[in-house]
């Protein structure tokens, strides 16, 4: 239940290669299925990852490149197929809902899932529970674009030795935890005393855009940033002109936010190897992956902060 | 330039699996490149068969389940950014307009390319040229579909030795062919003389149906039949439930019609092997080849007849 792993399903900019499919990305995050930026085929390279549509609770659009959002009339097609139960709530930038509508209508289907269409025009808060907050910014591309945060609430763990030393077990514990406080025999025991401090994780995603203030408050103490860099630094014109980032900027935002995992996808196709993003990032930051497709990426876990 | 091959870029039904994309077919005929049913991923897929947008001047879609049109808004896309310099036709059962341009419409991007759309509603011929016509007629499934052929009008080929014999050539030999027949020093030379009768070629395209007579005009002598073959005679009762044929069924077609060269495809994805597709239509017909993504198969060639 508390699995947290990520799933590069395509890691190619624009257009699809031999090697890379367009962007397409998964978070499982406990009970939690969140797909990210669905380009064409991302139904299948779930397939190749293992990743049911069963398993998908809610969708993230950062905008309506082709390259982000085509995959979706497959995926919400399948997700009748397969008589998904729950509904599915799909988040995307409100200048696009002719774009969602062509998409959720683009061919002939009976649409048995329950799809819950969530247009935002402004930054803030998309969803909370009492667990976590996903929240959105702007960000700097050639088209309204916006970047994501999946934040955990702060919590506290129970040091089992200390529970156990003390007596406490069964029902005593959920009544410490509600009460904040329990008394036993001969003295009054607060949550704080067997317990630690949780900090929430939080994952960030960074595409497309150039380099922003926003981009690094997304990605604010990360632990795991997903951060486009689409160029190298010989082609940091382009970059700007395009609206993209290289890995030397990408990095920067890392280090500047202070994330702890830098995850870097959707690459160029002029690159058909990853050694100029490891020499340029290295310098700036050090925990970098290059995803290629297929790659399963767990979020690393926070014992004690 | 007459070069005429048949590209089986996706060969799955309904979903795509690890082995199979969805539809998609691209054939070759002379300078044309004409590509039917575009499922999801098709503009990748053309990728790993070598087959470039810039090739592609017709489009046909049969009907508007997504795993025969959902490839469009991909390869739409495609077409202008490759700057792709001619038009290109895109053939559809008129009433998937608002598929069509769901498709054409289904994220933000540049339309350089020239598209030109080509609703129909009737059968018959679709397109015609000096050199060959395309026509369509109704098939049996679910929602209306259309099947294709394609058939290249009979031609006369020189017999190049009695041409040298007579002492014809250069300019006489255009001569003799628009006037029907030439006087040399001696005698008169009629174009039969010199000539050989060609039968044209005849490519069709038949998915998805049940079984109908329609399937069987459309494939009337065709050098090479694409045809769906969806379920094994075990599943014949889904096959007409879902508006599809068994492979069987479409070996009764291919002779029938007596095709010479039948393709097989649109496989349910509950066959991971094709021992019962050879074994249930060879006591039917010979001549079956059981697609893969990737095949690339010459149009048989037809020496004389």
């Amino acid at each position: 239940m508390s699995e947290r792993k990520f799933f590069a399903l395509g890691t190619g900019s624009q257009a699809p290669t031999r090697t890379r499919n367009q962007n397409g990305y998964f978070l499982r995050w406990d009970e939690q299925g969140i797909l990210f930026d669905p380009g064409e085929g991302t139904q299948r390279q779930m397939i190749y990852s293992g990743v049911s549509a069963n398993s998908i609770t809610k969708i993230f659009i950062s905008h309506f490149h082709g390259d982000h959002c085509l995959g979706l009339a497959g995926v919400l097609q399948r997700l009748s197929l397969d008589n998904v139960p729950h509904p599915v709530e799909v988040y995307f930038p409100a200048y696009g809902i002719d774009y969602f509508r062509h998409l959720s209508q683009a061919s002939v289907y009976y649409g048995r899932a329950e799809i819950i269409a969530k247009p935002f025009d402004s930054p803030g808060v998309l969803f909370e529970n009492d667990r976590f907050i996903i929240s959105t910014l702007p960000l700097d591309h050639t088209v309204e674009c916006w970047g994501f945060r999946l934040q955990e609430k702060d919590g506290v763990s129970f040091q089992t030795e200390k529970l156990e030393a003390l007596g406490i077990k069964g029902p005593m514990v959920g009544q410490l935890k509600r009460a904040g406080q329990i008394t036993l025999e001969d003295r009054t025991i607060s949550l704080e005393e067997v317990t630690v401090q949780k900090k929430g994780q939080i994952f960030s995603f960074v595409l497309d855009t150039r380099p922003c203030s926003n981009a690094i408050e997304l990605a604010s103490n990360a632990d795991m940033l997903l951060c486009e860099a689409t160029f190298l630094n010989e082609h940091e014109k382009e970059a700007r002109e395009y609206g993209h980032m290289t890995a030397a900027q990408a990095a920067t935002i890392a280090d500047e936010a202070k994330a702890r995992l830098l995850l870097l996808t959707h690459f160029s196709q002029r690159y058909t190897n990853m050694d100029g993003y490891h020499s340029e990032t290295k310098p700036i930051f050090e925990n970098v992956v290059c995803l290629n497709d297929g790659d399963i990426v767990e979020v690393p876990s926070r014992n004690k902060n």
